[in-house]
């Protein structure tokens, strides 16, 4: 089968790969339907996360059951299902705490590599939910969202205690972060400030539910919001970048007692104690537990109540992958779909 | 009137002090009827906060209200009364939201000295809460806990999200973390674990509810929480010290999905991103917002269901205010009571 592989930072290539078959009898191998690049896939290809040789890539996935493990009991061949990027067995204390990434037995998707023809799928009955039928063409994308980005800016929004008359600021302008406007929406937020200075990014933002978008950053980005809010500074702040600098304005941005989402992954940010204690906010974040919204997601996308799929503004065969990362590096796409 | 006033770092002397009076009309004039020394009190008699010359010290304080500015309308001359370090207007939106530690015209009380005679307090109103009545002279040292160490461990306790069936730790055997042990156990948590390798406040620590106790510290400390909790971490950990090996102890301590409740003023705390994204932990915390627990904390100190006077083991005449630093700085007392 064909995968994608990073051989070196900036060097992805698609190749042949062996296609994957049941190694546990709690796994199932999919037939990939769809599969995209990650703003996270870009920290290896900058080289700016420790590489260790040639790797297979991806950990976003839909597809089609193809076979199952003998322990296998509620996934079947045949059904269409989506996946997070860690593997869950959905039985745990850890993952009945709604708490499914860092579930006792997680496997890291990622090392397994979903940018493929075929996937194999460990703890299939705790990490794979079933769409109600095969899904219509148009939903694909929305679905394939669900299984990261979505999932991450819902939770980014859930962690920053997004509700009805709450304030909300978003830090980032990516997949993630857009997708975090859209479920701010979707949870009834009443004010939704999204920040960001690339136009194209600007107007999904606004579609998806931003009522006022801010372009200044750092002190200036903060001083903004705090303009918006009676001084006080947002309610609620998601955290979608991963930077010293986005973490600073995220924390400056919040109100004493409000929440932050933190959902960027963090890459060498270091938080001055004094920061976290005399602003009085709440911090909770983390790689993002999408097994747990995983049935609402779905619905909501079933049932075209949300359409988080338009954060795919560039659709490319698998076998152009490379050229996928180049327009994500270079900012010329939002997010891109590979379709094996 | 007399009153406690820092020259220098290790240097406090009590002194006569002009006696404060009205200055705002929302001020209150109150006698002392007890102050105490706070572990925060220690940061600059050990030279680790800027010094910027001589200072009036004290932000805890309960005592009789001698007069009320024209703007005054809920505390009355006479009242017995407990207030916080922070003066607080309780009716900004922060103060709505519970967060009067922040409030929007909050006062700093350690900038006004309550280690004296007599004291002003800014927005009486909103800062002072009277007892029922005048107390009688035995709970006179836990309405003074209410203070400052009781409503912060009580925050502490609050922000870990203790609870029937929970565990947590307690990070710091300090007046706050023996008072966030007591604090746990009001709030019915299952398993409370007490990190302490002094044997009087472990002594204590059991009293106030402790069910363990662990004397190991870093990386051995939290080995210790892991192994009484299936490996998994504690529900919920207080911080109750502010240096970076307590801090990192405490988010290495919890669960995921855990929650950290943060009251140690922070002192050179420097938190990787990393350590707060991938654990997955809540963190909150920062100046307890007291005034928002003072009434439950009186009613309970009233009703005698709880006696957090206990952290107070050693009581001097305010005149002798410099013994009782040298004691809690050599760690003889765990906290130090001055009667004025």
């Amino acid at each position: 089968m064909r995968g994608a592989v990073m051989h070196a930072p900036g060097d992805v290539r698609v190749q042949d790969r062996e296609a994957p078959a049941i190694v546990d009898p709690t796994d199932a191998i999919i037939r990939v339907s769809a599969t995209c690049v990650c703003g996270s896939d870009l920290w290896p290809y900058w080289g700016v996360d420790r590489f260790d040789g040639p790797m297979p890539m991806g950990h976003e996935y839909v597809g089609v059951v193809e076979e199952v493990g003998s322990e296998v009991r509620l996934i079947e061949p045949g059904q269409f299902v989506v996946g997070s990027f860690f593997a869950s067995d959905n039985t745990c204390e850890i993952c009945r705490a709604g708490y499914q990434s860092s579930c006792v037995n997680r496997v890291a998707m990622g090392a397994l590599g979903t940018q493929a023809q075929v996937a194999r799928i460990p703890l299939a009955d705790g990490t794979l939910v079933a769409t109600p039928e095969q899904p219509p063409e148009d939903l694909i994308p929305s679905l394939l969202a669900a299984s990261d980005v979505l999932g991450t800016g819902w939770f980014g929004a859930v962690a920053a205690e997004v509700g009805p008359g709450k304030t909300v600021a978003i830090v980032g302008d990516g997949a993630v972060g857009l997708c975090a406007v859209l479920s701010a929406r979707q949870l009834g937020a009443e004010r939704i400030i999204a920040m960001s200075r690339h136009e194209p990014r600007q107007q999904l933002a606004r579609e998806f539910g931003a009522t006022d978008v801010i372009e200044q950053r750092g002190d200036e980005g903060v001083a903004r919001v705090k303009e918006l809010t009676d001084g006080l500074g947002a309610h609620g702040v998601v955290e979608a970048v991963g930077t010293q600098e986005s973490m600073m304005q995220a924390i400056r941005s919040t109100r004493p007692g409000g929440h932050i989402g933190y959902v960027g992954v963090a890459h060498g940010v270091e938080v001055p104690g004094e920061e976290l204690f005399w602003p009085q906010v709440h911090l909770h974040g983390g790689p993002a537990p999408v097994r747990q919204f995983l049935p609402e997601l779905i619905d909501l996308i079933w049932t075209r109540q949300i359409d988080a799929g338009k954060v795919f503004d560039l659709v490319l065969p698998l076998d152009e992958a490379a050229e996928g990362y180049k327009a994500m590096d270079e900012r010329r796409a939002i997010k891109v779909l590979l379709t094996p």
